[in-house]
């Protein structure tokens, strides 16, 4: 460990892997910290002479390690102003939207929201780019269709069929750019003046339903889920009944026959986010909702947690008599979703490879699950352990909890903030995401948590 | 010229090019044909025996061509359902939701609104994205700024200063899906109930505006571009200054000056609509009016028209009083525009091969536009030919022009429908665009116009 450059203003420490050479290992070393948000953009890394002598090579190896960073734009080289961190990206989550931000980047990571996106295919979609790009007809890179690309909805028929038990033909599909979209479209509209959304939920979700024209009636979530009996007379409901975000609970099959009732009986609709369906661990994954009721759910899906938000898909799945009017919003908000990235997914899915993918990220992610609850030892009062990227661990006293934490430089989620009106004498706990932290982060993101939970 | 399936229930003209050879003749055929449209999804092609019988080639020559094209992604075989072409768009131009849309492909298309997607710069943008996603460090693929990716942001703060004399910050620019969203978004944040537009304009616009809550007030265009003294107690007044939409017509330096005037005596906000101000062909391109006065107008620009309306890549530049709300309603909207277009994007200016592209476009759209003044003739009422990529063509009797349009098969964009409230006494007009064509179908698209304007 070499804390080289506290001269040059930055206090860095670089690991690098015995195993690699020099060159490669102080070049991959640099590349972590770059990737990683260590190293901030603009900051500026010592001459060579000055690198050479503090880690003990050649100035020839510094200037090679920092040449072969300048031509994979890691770095910069510019007359007079040296050697610079490119402009990059903040750390990952540093700047998702999410309600338990906080800021400044966290030495351990543990909020939910995000899916692992060291783990992005990298190589598979660029191949899936490539092909799209080499068989798209000259057409393809005009307007489109607002609904979406005919390739990616009638592959997404298939694959939401067979997966996740949706009844979704092609032309019920309409594609977007990410949920949040999905769920603005059908706010505007929906008949009605009311919708109905989970407490506790996500606050965010709350304000797009309300940016677009409607107003939010709060249902209690239970044991077993949303309380269908309290659903009243709002004009929909947003359910995530595979794992109730934030905790974890799954749909009673009760409660889903309740909820398809309800529909059916006021006319209501059953908006089903899916977020991370693709993700159960233990037994066989629960079907869609939708496969229920397709008259009366609209299931919105993503490739946010699947492949990575930044792709910006998702993808609606509508009862008939709303296709029409999502898809004239849809065009009247930006045309329809872009086509190149629409092109590559249904590539990814044809292939097989998006389901490939999704195995793989669903045996890391079981991992991980299993990593933390054998850290956790046998606690009562962990949640939503059986599906998704977080479970919610029960605690006596949420604000405590958290100011450890924050002390440990832990990162994690706190329930208070999902209650749509904060009481006293709710159930209190911390919302912690394991799809977020890369490999390397995590076991020590685990020791910070174990830490922070025996201190009660 | 072979019309060899047309017992297949298909009535296609094949012309091979001599010069390649049998089976890759054959093959081009073909993929032009899916290409172009003229062949459509879904229908069957001839067996192999069949097709070689007629065009007089080897059942194995005609085999191999079908699997080539199988491989490419442009026909599909399946046991017991034959060759067939693949599910592709329609023809480009039918899905755009252009007031002048008529249903079905006409033969010859001189539709307004698109640019030449035949021309879409593959090679270099499969190579930009290439890099892009070779240099993406793990957290790009996360949720990202609402207000888009800095590389692109510092991009194109550098072109659009240095090519359209834009006062351009990066933390002044958003990122949005094309010019639509940014019209609806901007128009969401407006305080004020009322938005100023161009009479004529392009109605699709109009209806974002309104759909988005505020109303529409007409303001006439002359010969000098839009009446800057009918702006009137508009919140804003959206125009196309460089090239207006549909007449062409560039805004006269004093109606700038006095829009310019409006906007800071009423603290009213100009939105300019820089659509296709990258292709002017005879002097110096007209500078954006955000130029003179940065504090009170909105530049939106876009890829649409330089690269494709498919990547739905547009980009505005705000008065810094702006860029949170507008921030804030593209984060409430879809979070933030898809991030690897983005990075291609940054890649594509940085590299040059943007400005490349570009300069190649204006060179072939500006010999497109001398063939059409050629074919035309020393005619009067031609309007708009300076720059863009298309043209106003006053006519006696619009009606009378478009039904002669289409008994030749030819779709042209009318006046008539661009004014916000049609009125007996208007002028009249075809707006013919350029862009659409195909090169090999441009020639007989300018005759069947000039036969149209030759019967009046």
């Amino acid at each position: 460990m070499n804390d080289f450059w506290s001269g040059a203003g930055v206090d860095l420490h670089l690991e690098p892997d015995p195993a690699d050479g020099r060159r490669s290992g102080l070049e991959r070393a640099l590349r972590d910290a770059v990737r990683d948000g260590r190293l901030a953009p603009g900051t500026r890394l010592p001459a060579t002479r000055r690198l050479a002598a503090d880690l003990g090579v050649s100035r020839g190896t510094a200037k090679a390690a920092y040449d072969q960073l300048v031509a994979e734009g890691y770095l910069t080289a510019r007359q007079g102003s040296g050697t610079r961190v490119a402009a990059l990206p903040p750390t990952p989550g540093a700047e998702a939207p999410r309600a338990d931000a906080r800021t400044g980047a966290p030495r351990f990571d543990l909020r939910p929201g995000s899916p692992d996106v060291g783990a992005f295919p990298v190589a598979a979609w660029l191949r899936a780019l490539r092909r799209a790009i080499a068989t798209a007809p000259s057409p393809a890179y005009d307007y489109g269709d607002p609904r979406g690309r005919i390739e990616l909805r009638t592959a997404l028929s298939g694959y939401l069929g067979r997966a996740r038990g949706v009844l979704a033909p092609p032309e019920r599909i309409v594609i977007t750019s990410g949920y949040v979209q999905g769920l603005a479209l059908l706010t505007r509209v929906l008949d009605g003046a009311a919708v109905a959304m989970e407490d506790p939920g996500l606050p965010f979700h709350q304000e797009v339903v309300r940016r677009n024209g409607k107003t939010v009636v709060p249902v209690p979530v239970d044991a077993h889920g949303i309380r269908a009996g309290a659903l009243g007379e709002a004009a929909a409901v947003v359910v995530t009944p595979a794992h109730q975000y934030p905790t974890g609970v799954t749909l009673h099959p009760e409660r889903r026959r309740a909820i398809g009732d309800w529909a059916r009986a006021r006319g209501g609709i059953v908006v089903e986010d899916d977020y991370d369906g693709e993700f159960r661990y233990d037994r066989q994954p629960v079907g869609a909702l939708q496969g229920m009721a397709p008259g009366q759910v609209v299931y919105l899906g993503t490739a946010s947690k699947t492949l990575g938000p930044a792709l910006r898909l998702g993808w609606m799945v509508l009862p008939a008599h709303l296709v029409d009017a999502v898809a004239d919003a849809k065009l009247h908000s930006d045309h329809h979703t872009e086509t190149i990235g629409q092109l590559a997914l249904a590539e990814l899915i044809d292939s097989h490879a998006y389901d490939r993918h999704v195995r793989a990220c669903r045996l890391r992610y079981r991992r991980r699950r299993d990593r933390l609850l054998d850290r956790l030892g046998p606690r009562p009062g962990v949640r939503g352990i059986a599906a998704g990227l977080h479970a919610l661990i029960e605690v006596d006293d949420e604000a405590e909890a958290l100011a450890r934490a924050e002390a440990e430089g832990l990162a994690v989620g706190a329930l208070g903030d999902h209650w749509h009106s904060p009481r006293p004498g709710r159930p209190q706990g911390l919302v912690v995401g394991y799809g977020t932290p890369r490999e390397r982060a995590y076991p020590q993101a685990l020791e910070a948590l174990a830490k922070v939970l025996e201190g009660e």
